[in-house]
């Protein structure tokens, strides 16, 4: 334990890094995928199973929790840690994202958004100030700025105006945050699909001297080709010792990928939200149990997994529980996916140790090509 | 372990009993509660922690696995326990009640009902015999005859028409089991809210000497003091030395009450269906997390109970888990109520082996009334 946020590199393979992130509540090994926890829980799952797979670190989601349960009322009940029973690092994203796509009656200015809850349609103003206050009284371990993401395609112009608006916003959320040793604040780098403006973003936000450095705005509907020339102009620019998170990626392949271009940190919703909706991520691909062909397949998604949900349960059973539409479908197959991703996750860290990540990435994704089981 | 389907009487008190009830797959101590496993599923709960609650037995509905995964597909599969993970012992009813309270277009005669999936419109025919066929093709070690439910209040012409059509039901079904050592198939007394009717079908039961009997048809909108009536002309009737399961009751007050009156058996979707309403069921009565008094009240469901759900959670986060709709939600308190049915049952057998059940019965019901923790 460690009473400041530390992040060391451990190990490197080409551009892949191992590191570790320690801060009082714990060390997070990199690179790592953190569960997206929007309201509290990792949805369908207990929090000690998320732990036990392997997470050092979830993700919980600023614009959900200050409208329920309520910042304010968060601090007085301890704080997110303590309501969800989660002694372990969290980070929280700013709301931004959230409020632009989520809420309804936006109104952006310099200096924030007003914006009308979409649980109960009460009025809030969002500014970077309030997006640290709030992320502060949850009592988040590393927390971001709070910026302008726009979707692509977008206008050069317009993709400019949000970057450089996301750059104010940085320094004014850097001054909120002010002097927090255990914690960290992160800037987030904009600029779209434009690499002059996401190198000028970069730049600025390296100037800052900021904790970690997250890449936002990709994952947002562009092609991968798209998202990765992004992370070859930006990653570059950024401080090699300070971490890298890429905000809301992705798939297995979009992960590794990134890795091998520098990325430390992962987040997304895609193991939980496609685990209730059928989908299992496995070392033979995605798997979809709707299917007619698991109907009597008894074996289990992956005999050679210890997830219990990946190996004791028959693919019969699982079709039959998604076809139910049963609550275990989800809670088996989100059990499934988290431990299918942090074992990506440490096959990664090995790999870097070892000096095989190419290896490495050619392998998983050739296994995946190769596809799942022959049908019974 | 027993290759014979056996019941003993271990300790009675006035004409509470505690008992076993023991077959090839395990044995059940009675009075016993089974939590209701419709689907091959207790609905947001892991196999695992519902035995780990106590549960002997587990209740699955043959109406609904006979529409999928389907009887013959279930067979093949193994059946119900490898199916579901549950190698204890399972209990199935014979279907009728969801076949006259979900099927389409049903059509009753004295050969048996046919009726259209509520699933997917395909025409069924269910028999007393193809009933036991099905439920041997699930490989349920307790099965239970094909009756006719009549719902209450209705004529007594009626009542009758309908018990004395499940009497001859019964010897079809006794017929259709044969000899099977370590299962069991048991009768249902009928008769609705006539007390000689339901004489006359116990004894008429009895007289076919099965392996034990259950109590059918209550617990379908009438009064409680009408049931325990039934109760009251029903289980002096009935043979000592066989098991009686009293269908689909009920409350922990209905359950306290009818133990008191010597019934062995009992199953009900209360606790598992009120934990997905943000209900709870504890030793102070029943609390609606739902309720705002819960949002900051960092107390748990229960300091005292050995469930991670009862003691560990505030209800401050189940509450918002509730209004959050959150899966978690239903995962804890259904959870949450199991383990209160389960150390119910506890205490109603050590209550009777100690000869004070009269008094476990005041001191629950007084805790009952006295009501939940004052508001913070
Ligand atoms: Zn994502
Ligand atoms: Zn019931």
């Amino acid at each position: 334990m460690t009473d400041q946020f530390t992040f060391r590199v451990l190990a490197t393979d080409g551009k892949a890094r191992r590191g570790e992130i320690s801060m009082p509540r714990g060390t997070v090994r990199t690179p790592a995928f953190m569960p997206v926890g929007t309201a509290g829980t990792v949805k369908a799952m207990y929090l000690d199973q998320v732990r036990d797979l392997g997470s050092d670190i979830i993700l919980g989601n600023t614009y959900h929790l200050m409208l329920r349960p309520g910042a304010e009322r968060m601090a007085r009940l301890g704080g997110l840690h303590e309501f969800a029973r989660w002694p372990h690092p969290i980070l929280t994203d700013s709301g931004g994202f959230q409020v632009m796509s989520l809420a309804q009656l936006r109104k952006l200015t310099e200096k924030g958004v007003t914006f009308k809850s979409h649980v109960d349609g009460a009025a809030y103003e969002m500014t970077p100030e309030r997006s640290i206050e709030i992320q502060g009284l949850l009592d988040s371990d590393i927390q971001m700025q709070l910026d302008e993401c726009v979707a692509l395609p977008a206008e050069p112009s317009e993709i400019e105006r949000a970057m450089e608006l996301s750059l104010r916003w940085a320094e004014r959320c850097k001054t909120a945050f002010g002097q927090q040793p255990g914690k960290a604040m992160f800037g987030i780098v904009q600029g779209g699909d434009i690499g002059s403006l996401r190198e000028r973003s970069a730049s600025a936000l390296k100037a800052m001297d900021l904790k970690g450095y997250a890449v936002g705005g990709l994952a947002v509907g562009e092609p991968q080709a798209v998202m990765l020339d992004m992370l070859d102009v930006t990653c570059p620019v950024l401080p090699a010792d300070k971490p890298r998170y890429l905000m809301g990626v992705g798939t297995p392949d979009d992960i590794v990928k990134s890795v091998m271009r520098g990325v430390d940190m992962f987040d997304c919703v895609m193991p939980t939200r496609a685990g209730r909706h059928g989908l299992a991520y496995t070392r033979r691909g995605k798997i979809n149990l709707r299917n007619a062909r698991h109907a009597e397949d008894h074996r289990p998604l992956d005999e050679e997994s210890d997830c219990p949900a990946s190996r004791d349960y028959s693919r019969a059973y699982l079709h039959h529980l998604v076809r139910s539409q049963e609550a275990l479908a989800g809670m088996l197959l989100t059990w499934n996916n988290l431990a299918y991703y942090q074992s990506l996750m440490q096959g990664i860290r090995d790999a870097i140790s070892q000096a095989r990540m190419d290896d490495f990435a050619a392998e998983t994704s050739e296994r995946w090509a190769r596809g799942d089981l022959p049908a019974l």
